[in-house]
């Protein structure tokens, strides 16, 4: 097992230029990252720079507040895969979440899903605005609207991914779907105890840290 | 001069549910604001709820980060005026402002003024992740790309609308656009020192207080 080939290697910022972007890519190749998770603008760049590499390019949809209407959620992750994306990270609409309506959670989902072409779809469910049974539905809601993966946090809402939180996930949605932690993952400990709760993806912007970490405590 | 006329009403949060909304809406009619501000999933409720009132629709696209690609944008507007919007802030791409990618963030806003066949588009220049020079360059593109408005903030990225901002804005604008000074609006004290500054919109979600602060003081 190499934790390298569970980073999704992040940069999100609002304010993230060219040449960051670029940096990015280079470490991800660099470090065997499993992809560069980038915001939609930012898809052809990456997809160009890492066309000769194992490197996958992931994207964000409706990021990070979630409350985008569906079809624009959609077309977003339309544009992403003709782009050249490979997985969609989206985000689940919390507010809908909460207010139980389940209908329209489960077909925001479903039309991301379905724009996705068979390409890997997260769901990100934001942990830290939801009370544990908001996180159960959430999870239940991507089960049933075939999404690939659960994932923690968008990183924007204040919290992170906790190993409470993803042993909850993983409790849901079992062998049916795959749990990504996201949001705060700085240190090699972290790591390793999120994939030790059953998390099989990692988000983060300190892959790099995280990798040369692992390497001086002789590998995971 | 009525205070209310200045006020987009707004509710922005990820986990917004729909009670909080439809108490938007409810106020915006009460206080005869400008109107409100929401994001896209909720566009069609709120036109529905404000249909036999003088009060707008107005939404955001691509909020808040402006990093979502072009089309994005684009497909987000359209699908925001078909459900009733009447006013787009859409947020610009900070980046490649930062870059001086002036095509980009031109052709950006190009897209999202093309898609509201009409109707009003401000551009949401982020501010606080701004220097000087760079606001004045936002405005430039701005004014360029055909919007309406020039916007400060989202309140989203820290920081919000400050008096120096305003006066900066109105001062490369000119006529030819308007300025919303938006984010950290919570007294009447600071609406008025906006609009004294320039600005002819308040983004806030602090209206229904700052048009009783309004009337306590006699009107302004």
């Amino acid at each position: 097992m190499q934790l390298s080939h569970y980073i999704d290697h992040t940069l999100l910022k609002a304010d993230a230029q060219l040449e960051p972007i670029q940096k990015l890519c280079a470490e991800a190749k660099d470090n065997k990252f499993f992809s560069v998770c980038v915001n939609t603008s930012y898809v052809a760049t990456c997809a160009e720079l890492l066309k000769d590499s194992s490197v996958k390019v992931c994207c964000v949809v409706g990021f990070p507040l979630g409350a985008m209407d569906s079809e624009s959620k959609a077309w977003e992750t339309r544009t992403a895969i003709k782009n050249g994306a490979h997985e969609i990270d989206m985000v689940i609409h919390v507010g809908a979440l909460k207010d139980r309506r389940l209908d329209y959670v489960q077909n925001d989902i479903k039309a991301v899903v379905s724009a996705a072409q068979g390409h890997t779809v997260k769901v990100i469910i934001e942990t830290s605005l939801l009370n544990d049974e908001d996180k159960k539905v959430a999870c239940e809601a991507a089960l049933a609207a075939g999404a690939h993966f659960v994932k923690t946090s968008t990183g924007f809402a204040g919290g992170g991914a906790t190993v409470a939180d993803v042993k909850l996930m993983k409790s849901i949605v079992g062998d049916k779907m795959q749990v990504k932690a996201s949001g705060g993952i700085k240190d090699i400990g972290q790591a390793l105890a999120m994939i030790e709760a059953g998390a099989t993806r990692l988000g983060t912007s300190s892959g790099v840290a995280l990798v040369r970490g692992d390497k001086i405590q002789g590998g995971y």
